[in-house]
């Protein structure tokens, strides 16, 4: 009996990079007090409205198979929101609605990638990237950016590495950097991706959380909307993490593809949870706002604290629920900072190294804990820091 | 830009046997009354003691990621629940919950097959099994059951076509047919299984509806434990097919490969709809028992109608929300039958055709309208068939 030769696959080589999130969580259950900034989920739960009306939906009988692409109503709002935020034609036709973002993320390489091609991504990215696309059967091949650039990617490092490449995906606002790619990024994304024939997968979960300058989506971009699959979800936007509900923005094609593989894969997601859905987008943009304001904060707030710190810089960032942090002056790669940290401090951080090379000797701070405890965390964090530049 | 092969793959040729459940639904849609007879589907809402469990967890602000294999009290649940049903010793650790069990079909034949290898099922068969193994990249292969057996799957049968395979899929109480497997059939089954080294994946959702015989997990067979992928779900046993929650039971290197795929593919299933299932289970097997009455009670209805009938013959069936019936004495094949139903009486079944080959000149009629219902439109399907005769 033996297994599929994709599940050693996608496991990939050595430590999975969740060490110190691993370690935190089980000195929480030893009673130790610890601040966690490892994970990108909001300190709230789903607002209550949101709840009221899957309930309601579910109490009027919306409990049965919904299989397709998601109700009419709820394709048809995404459709709208997507062209009235992007300017791009947008049709019901073109939004297939899945289980979460990462649903969507897979259905997308699954339907583009054969085994033998490969599936380019930025380096640093996020956790599941690499082993979506080997899921599929198809080569992983992460495209470096440097940290002198603001972690924006190159069109060239992009163009080395397309031989046999049929998809690249990007994330902005990116998660782990919270860096929002500039025009001139997407731009030249947008010229290699035409010229290498290639599909463009454009995570964009964290749309809605922009802190500085403006989220891009690269399918307004000239020639690309039928080339271009967005990945969307209310996860981010709406706090709505556990709800599992996300859409895909493609051409017919690739949604029709998308629909076929859904029968085979998950078979529908719950009606009252589009309803929820359809209700928490009918909210408005005051209540996104409302949502991400929290980070908005809590981003201000480390930009002032590190903004007296020669050693010890922010990566610019303009989004999402994470800051990076360059601790490249302790001589210490992030890993290492990192456990440091929570050995001496308690405070729980990812190291850089767990979202790819790229991001070596940087950690990622996740603004997820009140902007208190966050404040204080960020001063007795650079104080840690600045004894071990001492030190070294 | 390509697309993957698995799309043209999963596609498969000819017609999706679903066009008379279409035609049925535009004529609804144009407002005709249809007696539907086509849907594998409860006519009864989940029940709103289970609805207001998941609202309780939900406003109680289980409403943030679940990543893993599923909430521990719940694995545990589902393990004790197996090994009380079966005796099968059964842990946690053998347990992954899944969003519903079509997800838990596409999962265990993406962590055992590869793109060149065999994956067995038995025809007549549900709907998405070829394109679930046919998505992963392997050959789907089609295991023929004659209507003169029963339409029990025959040991040797299946040894002709296991050269290069690695998965066996079965199905009981089956769907379309209604037949239980015997324990004879499984035994031959599971011989065929050690002989050729393959996995064994069963498919048991219907396996609190039984209504003649008893239900058999061939996991609880000689040697069988360690190859056997069970798969569950609470659709069926429990009215809450929207809902979208099951699970697979297998060996801890399954579980472990599908908790890892299910990160790339799914990302954990809400935690209100696990502790939605959870309250579920604690209703006992007599929720269950209520659950499946109707459709107890509605096998008796065919039964009865179709006692008279020297000409047609149900397919003798043990459990499920169906039953089959043999309409070669019209000369007709299933999908003549059902397209002229339809248009003559606006009765809507499901020709044979639509679960494969071997069911040909079948129809499968869905017990899911109300007993009165049902029985005048058997009655009326008796009489319509007998007049075919006459004419042929």
């Amino acid at each position: 009996m033996k297994l599929a030769q994709r599940v050693t696959h996608m496991a990939g080589h050595g430590s999975d990079g969740w060490e110190i999130y691993y370690a935190a969580r089980d000195l929480r259950a030893a009673g130790v007090q610890v601040i966690n900034l490892t994970i990108g989920e909001h300190d709230v739960s789903t607002d209550p409205a949101i709840l009221g009306a899957m309930y309601e939906s579910a109490r009027a009988g919306n409990t049965g198979y919904t299989i397709g692409a998601g109700k009419p109503v709820l394709r048809r709002a995404i459709a709208e929101r997507v062209e009235a935020r992007t300017g791009v034609r947008t049709r019901p036709e073109n939004v297939i609605v899945t289980p979460g973002g990462q649903a969507a993320l897979f259905a997308a390489h699954m339907v583009t990638l054969d085994a033998g091609c490969r599936g380019l991504y930025c380096d640093p990215y996020y956790a599941t990237y690499p082993a979506t696309i080997r899921a599929t059967g198809a080569t992983d091949v992460a495209v470096p950016t440097l940290p002198e650039n603001g972690f924006q990617p190159e069109p060239d490092a992009i163009a080395s590495l397309a031989d046999n490449a049929r998809t690249l995906l990007i994330n902005t606002p990116n998660n782990p950097t919270g860096v929002v790619y500039s025009r001139a990024t997407l731009e030249g994304i947008a010229r290699v991706v035409l010229d290498r024939d290639l599909w463009l997968i454009s995570d964009e979960v964290y749309d809605t959380q922009i802190w500085s300058g403006e989220h891009l989506s690269p399918r307004t971009l000239p020639g690309m909307a039928d080339r271009t699959i967005v990945i969307g979800s209310l996860s981010k936007s709406h706090a709505m993490t556990g709800s599992r509900i996300g859409w895909l923005v493609a051409p017919e094609e690739i949604v029709s593809a998308v629909a076929d593989l859904a029968t085979n894969t998950t078979y529908g997601i719950p009606g009252f949870i589009m309803d929820a859905g359809l209700f928490a987008l009918g909210l408005g943009s005051d209540f996104e706002v409302r949502i991400g304001a929290p980070f908005r904060r809590r981003r201000q707030i480390a930009l002032d604290a590190f903004a007296g710190s020669n050693k010890f810089r922010l990566v610019p960032s303009g989004g999402a629920m994470f800051v990076m942090l360059d601790v490249r002056a302790t001589g210490l790669s992030g890993f290492d900072f990192a456990s440091r940290l929570l050995e001496a401090e308690r405070i729980a951080v990812m190291p850089g190294e767990s979202f790819g090379s790229a991001a070596a000797g940087h950690v990622r701070i996740a603004m997820t804990v009140s902007d208190d405890a966050f404040r204080d965390a960020l001063t007795r964090l650079l104080a840690f820091a600045e004894t071990l530049t001492v030190t070294a």
